[in-house]
């Protein structure tokens, strides 16, 4: 087995979906595109990776909500457009042709082009890392949608799209929580 | 767009390839399955959700040191095995045939099955949330191996397998660091 240069690790890690963050400073919305998300337990608890260098960032840690929204891959330009540019000086659900719905639990918006959206509130920022813990307060997911493929980002320019689906939930039984 | 319960939230963001984790607490080698993974920025740094019900976590949080393998669809079935039994009473390596090689800097080993490795150091443990962040110190890729698809983990016993490639490399040009 060869090494590989440390900086491109992060490449093998990366695929979970890539997400749209909305936010709202109390006057105005704003959108970002983030792939470092994480899962934390069996729970609707998660961790995003951001800071400072995010417009979004102060929106977040002010109004301390955010709307996680899930594209799928129709979207994958929007999507890349999102995340090359800034809120600083562009509305860019507007540009982008995204749809702000309203949420029922904070101020930012639902995007009504989603497969999914998830409204969240902020519980805790560690600074250290940069970490932002989220907790889902409500969950939204359009069944209708035809495109349901997601896409995760491998971090240098390129994205895989979801393929077949596996089912092991026999083997895995013991292990999941009642219901999922 | 319909409400879903927010119990099951998490199966919308965890689909990031699922890794395997080695240990070694000083006499034997243990591995554990989790998809509970974030990447910190476009760096070696990762962060990771476990605790002390994971057997594993004793020996991460005494050695601070572990490895990250990546394994491909065709190890879906270990991958899930690892996942369902405990290394307090299963050498779960040699029970699912899995081999250990030798790693350069930490004693937990790399696993020659897997398509990537990544050895790494524990350099925090954010206590509240269960989180501990590594620093990836060396990589391997195995680019002679045939199958390249990770897995997903939905997070209820399903998972999805890497699908088509696209490339957004120009689009995303500004953005990517020198050389990635």
């Amino acid at each position: 087995m060869k090494t590989m240069p440390i900086s491109k690790a992060f490449t093998l890690i990366e695929p979970g979906p890539v997400v749209l963050i909305t936010t709202n400073d109390g006057e105005k919305n704003n959108i970002m595109t983030i792939s470092w998300t994480m899962v934390m337990d069996f729970s609707p608890r998660f961790a995003i990776t951001t800071g400072y260098w995010n417009y979004s960032y102060n929106a977040l840690r002010n109004s301390k909500e955010c709307v996680i929204a899930i594209p799928t891959v129709d979207l994958i330009d929007q999507v890349v457009g999102v995340g090359t540019c800034s809120g600083a000086d562009t509305d860019k659900l507007e540009k982008f042709g995204l749809t702000p719905l309203k949420a029922k639990q904070v101020a930012a918006p639902l995007i009504k082009e989603c497969l999914a959206n998830i409204e969240c509130k902020v519980i805790d920022i560690v600074e250290k890392h940069n970490i932002i813990v989220l907790e889902g307060v409500e969950a939204y997911f359009d069944k209708f949608r035809e495109e349901k493929r997601t896409i995760h980002a491998i971090g240098d320019g390129t994205f895989i799209v979801d393929g077949d689906k596996l089912d092991r939930r026999e083997m895995m039984r013991s292990k999941l929580p009642e219901g999922v």
